[in-house]
């Protein structure tokens, strides 16, 4: 199975703000659990260890996720690879898929100048976002994409729908007999088409020509190239001439900056005459909604998808999602409810492709609410604020097994540490602290101090801190094992 | 206007269940600020100040509802009385409005006796839950009441109904030359109604013999027992031989726990032949559910009532009530959304009358969010559970200036303080610290301790509680300023 000039991307850098307020800038869709044991992200590497060499497969992503990324890389790498070097490509912003597709690109081709391989690169591009739950069908169908590839086309996957989903993009296929003669379930894409209308979905239903757009591709890294070069040339000239080596799979922002916001099917797909569709044949979902995540789910008689802390009396149609607190409802009809830590969002069921919209309207207002849980997760593990108030805020903090957070100071404020789980060591001033549960520290304003937690149990602490200014860049950091002095 | 033997009583002891979450059995809806500067309790008193003699407005209420009733009421007399003198007359359990008057109109005659008073007293006893906006009017309303009870009528008020409420109950009315000669605008009551379907209740409307039943009684003392005595025996005779002076506005449980469970309205108003009824003429809300709250706010183009961090797209006649944290809304069509701090509602507005029931619910899975909120009220300020996990929580507690914690000491759990707003001043064993804001203490198992604010700005601390068993009911009393010892 394993062909060495044969790549897979699994792009990890989406904001996923359709699935607001569970999914966030800072922990988007993909990194979280939806279905079974895995995270989206990782259910996709699975898939993609029984197509492709396990070294060979890559993830790209932007700054503010790479280290929940690579967590999450290494947690499945242990389990199921022998070798066990993931390699995370990660752009300096949160952009499009052209725009990441041609770093992968680039980044390869100087991954095979390396080992000194002149064979043009096959990748697999695919996004992590998806629920598949036939594996093998999956394989045979990259397979197939793989042989046209080869050929010089530039592969699509297409799923049959079964239902007419406006949230969607198609594609309208045909037969083609060159196409068929290499692979024979290979057909010819006649044209891309933006998210229908109802009732112009209910006839692609019907139709047999049109198939959803999965948004996994096959191509030749050359071939992708040269269709940049002709459909959007600031990309291909950016690549171009980024420095980017195979030691840092990253690209300076300098380069990166002028970066168009553009989806690869935007890009290339909609103009280029290459374009060639494998079906694929096995169940897919797109996680894109609420609406596409009601689907999914197990429903009561009452047609309900009801999950944590809800009480409800004769709704029908609805799903109500809790994470924190209880939830009750009365007679609600195709309804979507979602609760947080920090929001709540009830919505028209059929209209929650709408939820972007939400967003962006936070984004405008500045609404921290539209990038970051109460949760925030660090290298280190992570905290969640507990309360704000004039001149102070709690925090609690959780530390990894083994993990530090840097050592620093801060300007503005003191703070107030007091263990509630595990065991702590601090460093405060010059000196050492060995802090069991129940035990506290005052660290005063401009002392330099670390939490470490070099025990095997996990670490809890409670945080309040005081000033005039409560600010998480009111820091100045000494020394980090996460490469952030 | 202030005559002597004329006294008020407002009726404070309901649950409020139907305007859950927002309403709690531990801070029902009459303690809470609906409209305007005051609470609906407040709201209440005001009113009757100008109508009766303020040293003679007493309240009922329940033992959990005592502290935050007199806090109330020593706020309103302090405003709006010469001098201060309140009165509240404290039930040891809930129960409903037949009690609740027999009990009031007892204690009435234990301080008419006191006084050596031998004049039958009349009682106006009012909800505290109405919204009422002219003073005036309800003013001449009840005068014209007093009359009519000094001649033996059982007094009502019914509203003129301006739309068919089906939450209401109705009462039907009509001339009566007897009473018309003791006040011009008096009628007779031919009968109540109960709570009415829509084509009865748009019949009502168009019809001018129906009013909406106020809940507002005048009587005699005398009148009143008289007609318990003949139709709800019980709560006569209980009341009869019950231990009851004027020094101790309350009664011994063990006469109280028989008490049936019954309105005046089913006890008495539907049985007597002596009922009038005075038209209330002035705008007149019950705010007994979510419903009626939409009714009377003020609503924006689109028919929507919105308060808090809401952001809404595309709603109609909807209301969304947020405390805390964010709320967004999509396409939502008559539905009523209110969040607080532990709890969300969504529910179709034309159902919140079934707001109660989701209340039973709770109360059978014997769920704490249908009687507290996650401030807990106590005499000497309150307190919220910020965090809670295994073998620790998190509180933040509000001391009122002036105010002291009981001596205590917990068996099974230690306490860590830390002042994060004005000055604490704390007994430790047998000493006293004086803590400033950002200084912490820590506080043993089975250590004796109390937290007092001695000072003159409100004191805030951060509580960080640790053991085994983590429970209110962990703790020995031995001083205590609120009499709980």
């Amino acid at each position: 199975m394993a062909v060495s000039n044969v790549y897979a991307v699994i792009l990890a850098g989406g904001s996923g703000s359709r699935l607001w307020p569970l999914s966030r800038e800072l922990h988007p869709k993909q990194l979280m659990k939806i279905e079974g044991d895995y995270t989206l992200f990782q259910s996709a590497f699975i898939r993609l260890v029984n197509c492709v060499d396990d070294k060979n497969i890559l993830s790209i992503t932007n700054v503010k996720l790479e280290s929940q990324v690579k967590a999450q890389l290494k947690e499945m790498q242990e389990k199921f690879c022998r070798k066990s070097s993931y390699r995370v490509i990660t752009e300096p912003e949160c952009r499009n898929t052209a725009p990441a597709i041609a770093l992968a690109i680039k980044y390869i081709e100087m991954l095979q100048q390396d080992k000194n391989i002149k064979e043009d690169p096959i990748i697999v591009a695919v996004p992590s976002d998806n629920l598949i739950t036939d594996n093998e069908k999956y394989c045979k169908a990259v397979s197939a994409g793989i042989e046209l590839a080869k050929e010089n086309y530039i592969v699509t996957f297409g799923v049959r729908p079964d239902r007419p989903d406006t949230g969607l993009g198609y594609i309208r296929a045909k037969n083609n007999r060159k196409i068929k003669s290499i692979v024979p379930e290979g057909l010819k894409v006649e044209s891309f088409v933006e998210k229908p209308d109802l009732e112009t979905a209910e006839e692609f239903v019907e139709s047999d020509k049109y198939f959803w757009n999965s948004g996994m591709f096959v191509f030749k890294a050359s071939v992708m190239m040269a269709e940049l070069k002709k459909y959007e040339m600031d990309i291909y000239n950016i690549m171009k001439f980024a420095e980017i080596s195979s030691q840092t799979p990253t690209i300076p922002y300098q380069d990166f900056k002028d970066m168009p916001d553009i989806s690869i099917d935007y890009a290339v797909m909609e103009h280029t005459k290459k374009l060639a569709m494998i079906p694929l044949d096995c169940e897919w979902r797109d996680v894109g909604s609420w609406e596409a995540i009601y689907e999914i789910s197990e429903k009561d008689d009452n047609g309900n998808y009801i999950m944590g802390n809800v009480l409800d009396l004769d709704s029908e149609d609805s799903m109500v999602y809790s994470t924190s607190k209880l939830i009750t409802t009365i007679g609600l009809k195709d309804t979507v409810v979602v609760e947080t830590e920090d929001a709540v969002l009830v919505c028209d069921r059929h209209r929650s492709q709408d939820v972007k919209k939400i967003v962006n309207h936070l984004k405008e207002r500045n609404d921290s609410t539209q990038y970051t849980h109460k949760t925030v997760y660090r290298p280190w593990g992570y905290y969640q604020v507990l309360n704000e108030g004039k001149g102070f805020l709690t925090k609690c903090i959780y530390v990894n097994p083994g993990a530090k957070l840097s050592v620093q100071l801060h300007h503005h404020r003191s703070e107030h540490w007091v263990v509630v789980e595990g065991k702590a060591l601090v460093l405060k001033g010059e000196d050492y602290f060995e802090l069991n549960c129940g035990d506290s520290i005052d660290l005063a304003v401009e002392e330099k101090h670390s939490l470490q937690n070099p025990y095997e149990e996990p670490l809890k602490i409670l945080e309040v801190q005081q000033g005039d200014i409560l600010d998480e860049n009111d820091i100045v950091r000494f020394e980090d094992m996460y490469g952030r002095v």
